[in-house]
């Protein structure tokens, strides 16, 4: 499998995001040709310029030669269809560059989750071989938390908005940050909240010490790609500091053992579920819980059996290893 | 297992929540004990004072002399620890009241996923016997759309704010709306934001047609309490015609298949991930993948093969159904 161009990458991403026959060979070979592209997280609150923000960062990587692939998270709608996804279209400037690819995942509808696919086609893009890859997320809710775990370098973007810090906060955004921005910077209590999240930055002193580098806050006005530079430069930083981090690999380790352990659970799941469907014995199960005349819980202490009698103790006979 | 006071419930959810050795046992009590009480989805993205007006309707219900179990989802953050959970601290007034019932569920830490967790403590509150369920989330990314799958009436709640009704329709919550209501109605641009929801309603005629209700709009200010009689009004009607609707049972059967599917895929994919990091052959495979070695997604097809072999054609002699 070769993607030798944008044509055969969104095939690609399409078979993978769609769990395709193809999807575990060609997630083999992009994994093997993989070129270790760093990867930038956007992410914040509806409304805190996200799109706008890697639309101006798009801009200044390819002023710098850099090629570019994106992975933009959007919670899509069948009722609204395409009619509100105007931050998408703002980025279709870039669609005639051929050093920036743009793929937007749907927050739904992705065959065994969003943070699979995401994991799996931020693989792909890697293999493709862009110099960055930034993936773009709305960031509240466990599956956007979840995902922001596969970036070198987290960016969380705030707006001086009443209760948009509060909210932040209580998301859990913050806790992942390894750059804040507070953007629309031209607006009133732009100043109050950078004060405020660089007190909460120095007061997390443990997370600060492992690092080496105090996370910085930074002011930025996306739609005049004011601040820009100075957060690619935050981001440079970052990434000088992790290679200097001595836990760096340990954690590194502990995501690639949680991300296997994932990745064997949803497909081995996605499995479980086909073959209870395409089975009579356990179709019938499912049709008798579905109808609502059997307990669930007893219907699934049933499979769980099953399941624990087949690859329970033949484990080691499995000869596959 | 005798759900006999708030402690044994208590509980009976932790161990349910962290999925203990116990907790198998108690869902099947649980569920053949269930009877059947009505569950109230309430939704919106943060800020819309969504605490504010379940705690209202609580009051109203217990008004009515009805019992109320409330599984509120709250993002949780290590970080801030309980400080910010101002809104739970205000529905604390209810503490005392032996009819009412809340628990709060952190958006990370569940064990198995947020979505199977509430799906698990609705079915113990049902078993309790409260009179009305009331699931509380924050409605953006798709774990909370799932929940919101779960309950009989899903309330979404908006307010007139610069945004607000976009996010709140790219999130996809105006589809799984039953019942719409603007809160902070006092507040200015109330109207024309119901004006537009209606709009929309009335746009979205397949839907109303299926229930042969439109589905209403209606205006709260929550923290004075005002509206929420007319919206539990709507929530009874909603009910009403729920009952009448010849498409419900169909639904719910499809929805009863579904929830089983992942109850089972989940389970597995739970036991999967235990025996990865218990047996040993498999345990370093693991440390191989995690070490950056071995290449997780030819990993991944040796699991897969194996658990294949075991599952794939025995599953007729298993003798268990």
């Amino acid at each position: 499998m070769k993607l030798h161009d944008f044509r055969a990458l969104s095939k690609a991403l399409s078979e993978i995001e769609n769990s395709g026959p193809q999807s575990l060979q060609i997630l083999k070979d992009c994994y093997a040709a993989k070129k270790g592209a760093p990867i930038l997280g956007v992410t914040g609150l509806p409304g805190a310029g996200k799109s706008t923000l890697v639309d101006h960062l798009i801009q200044h990587l390819r002023g710098a030669g850099k090629t570019v692939g994106v992975i933009a998270i959007d919670p899509s709608s069948p009722f609204t269809g395409g009619a509100l996804l105007g931050d998408r279209v703002r980025m279709q400037r870039h669609a005639s560059d051929e050093g920036v690819f743009i793929r937007s995942l749907g927050s739904r509808g992705s065959h065994g989750g969003l943070s699979r696919a995401t994991r799996d086609l931020t693989v792909c893009l890697d293999a493709y071989g862009f110099d960055e890859i930034i993936i773009e997320t709305v960031g509240v809710g466990q599956t956007e938390l979840d995902i922001m775990g596969l970036a070198t370098t987290t960016v969380v973007v705030l707006v001086p908005e009443s209760g948009d810090a509060v909210q932040t906060i209580k998301a859990g955004l913050t806790e992942i940050a390894d750059i804040f921005v507070v953007n629309k910077a031209d607006r009133q209590g732009a100043d109050g909240l950078q004060k405020m999240l660089q007190a909460m930055v120095d007061m997390d002193n443990s997370r600060s010490q492992a690092l080496t580098v105090t996370i910085p806050v930074l002011l930025t006005q996306a739609n005049q790609g004011i601040g820009v530079q100075e957060l690619w430069r935050a981001v440079l930083n970052h990434r000088k500091a992790l290679q200097k981090d001595s836990q760096h690999e340990k954690r590194q380790q502990t995501f690639r053992c949680a991300q296997f352990l994932e990745l064997c659970g949803e497909a081995i799941r996605q499995q479980v579920e086909s073959k209870l469907l395409s089975n009579k014995k356990w179709k019938d199960l499912v049709d008798q819980v579905a109808s609502g005349k059997t307990n669930p819980y007893e219907a699934l202490e049933k499979v769980l059996k099953y399941f624990q009698n087949v690859a329970g103790d033949g484990i080691d006979n499995a000869g596959l290893l």
